[in-house]
């Protein structure tokens, strides 16, 4: 990984804890596979568990060859399709994840959003900016709040999953989409599963969790942002391939929808995108995923990891090659 | 109640749900007890089931004199201070209030809040606004997020506590400062007790949820505000006295503090304060409570409660007048 991530990351206690697990020279860290110095060459030689973080690159078949003792690799972030490869499943080594503990902070993000989209939150501080008076709350909001409202979850990806379980405590209705969940999953979730168009004209507040695919590029179009009703609200924590800016920008320019933003194609926006400015839009930097202290949470997850590697247990969040295929 | 409150609250289906419940007439509204019109002034004397509402009269000496075979007050929001009075209590009327209900939408406010607060979302959509580039975030928010930060309630209130349970699936840690909870209900409740001022420097998020009493006003003063670490954020859906505004306002003027403020004193701050337009403050006009759709809920807990009453049960969410002295 970068020096960079690896200091954000580890920088907490979890070094010191994977130290007492295994024999690792703390300060060494590898960005290159290809051309290492000799001191790593030789370290990479005798490797038999690899810690991976963003910015780690790819372990194809010349990276294995370097490695003839690896036998797994545990990845400090989410997706693993970035550096693992074909090769490396081929070579039966074992991925593990820290996936999991990465969605939280996404899915509390997006809770947050809910919260305060369905009341409308930062549109009351902005129609109390504008006027500096008391805001007829009765005349401006008359059917807000989160009391029977539904939301809408498209993907029942981890962090999906999660926001699920988050929603628990409050009053509102969960419809979800996804084409792999299984009837049973979604009686166990206890969420009610709606086809996509179905999804979005029903739902208050319809939050994105699917992966990037082809399937599901510019999933929402024009077409099936008109189909959301009047005042509901666009959360896109996920990938901003998921929705078309332009055909989105058109329906928050109107006020007709409203929009959350954390992903946007392009992940930075023109200076002149309405998406900075517009009141109903809430457009965060990226910043849903680990941020700050959230980062050591991924280095507890590789230490809890490496911990049931050393006392020879299965990992906990193994990835499933197959699985990669329809998820993020 | 006003006839502004009636249609807010009792627009759903409630009213036909009590119509099914008792003897009603729900096209009537009473608003004043002291010269109603003789019609009003006959039902009166017959009712044995008052619901009240916000803008309800007090139901004093006089009041009651009209109500002969007044029985129980029912109330469709929260406190009953202004209306209920220690007439009330020596006829023997049992109250009930739906300041259960009511305290939802504060409690999950709050918690949204604070997500939001210790991940500094709305900080990271202001900067990137102002710069419209990529926003580095590992050296912008080096610290920040929802994991391992310590959250701290002031007041065991309804919503206090309710705002402890919605804290259960996130890693923060709780202090809860109330001179009224026993070390057993702390326990219950899974928190840490702390005097005040530790909590106050302990903690990265304090939220308010204590009563306006003459030992909390201004609570949160100069003094006690220099107590917050640097960075901390105050959030207060309670009361505005129980904060010195002009103190807030120079501590988040500086930026070594942030805000999310539902309630201020005065409650319209004037136009020209700084606490409108300071991007680390979040500031709403008393939306935190039950708004819009949010309404409804309290007609839905106040036909519970006739319910209940109906078939010679005790009130769910009897009012103890006890209870009063140290509560909202």
């Amino acid at each position: 990984m970068s020096r960079e991530t690896r200091d954000a990351i580890f920088g907490g206690e979890a070094l010191a804890r994977i130290a007492r697990l295994a024999r690792i020279d703390t300060e060494v860290l590898v960005t290159d596979f290809v051309a290492p110095d000799p001191v790593l060459g030789r370290m990479l030689a005798e490797t038999e568990v690899l810690v991976t973080g963003w910015g780690c690159p790819r372990i194809d078949r010349a990276a294995l060859s370097r490695m003839p003792r690896l036998r797994a690799v545990v990845h400090s972030a989410g997706s693993v399709k970035h550096h693992i490869t074909d090769a490396c499943w081929e070579r039966g080594v074992q991925v593990s994840t820290a996936a999991a503990a990465n969605a939280l902070p996404v899915a509390e993000y997006t809770v947050a959003a809910i919260l305060f989209a369905n009341k409308r939150v930062l549109d009351g501080a902005y129609a109390y900016r504008q006027s500096r008076q008391r805001v007829n709350l009765l005349e401006r909001f008359p059917s807000v709040g989160n009391y029977r409202r539904t939301v809408g979850l498209v993907g029942a990806s981890r962090i999906g999953r999660r926001v699920v379980e988050l929603l628990r405590p409050f009053d509102v209705r969960v419809l979800v989409h996804d084409p792999y969940l299984s009837e049973r999953e979604a009686r166990e979730l206890g969420v009610e599963q709606a086809g996509l168009d179905a999804l979005v004209s029903r739902s208050d507040v319809v939050s994105l969790h699917a992966p990037e695919l082809p399937a599901t590029r510019r999933m929402f179009d024009a077409a099936r942002l008109s189909l959301m009703p009047d005042g509901a609200t666009l959360i896109n924590t996920a990938r901003g391939s998921l929705v078309d800016t332009e055909a989105l920008t058109k329906e928050v320019r109107t006020g007709r929808l409203h929009a959350v933003l954390d992903h946007t194609e392009p992940e930075v926006l023109p200076a002149d995108s309405p998406l900075f400015d517009l009141p109903n839009v809430l457009l965060t930097p990226h910043l849903a995923g680990s941020i700050g202290g959230e980062l050591h949470r991924l280095a507890d997850a590789t230490a809890d990891e490496l911990g049931r590697y050393a006392q020879g247990l299965t990992f906990r969040h193994r990835v499933d090659p197959q699985a990669l295929q329809h998820s993020a």
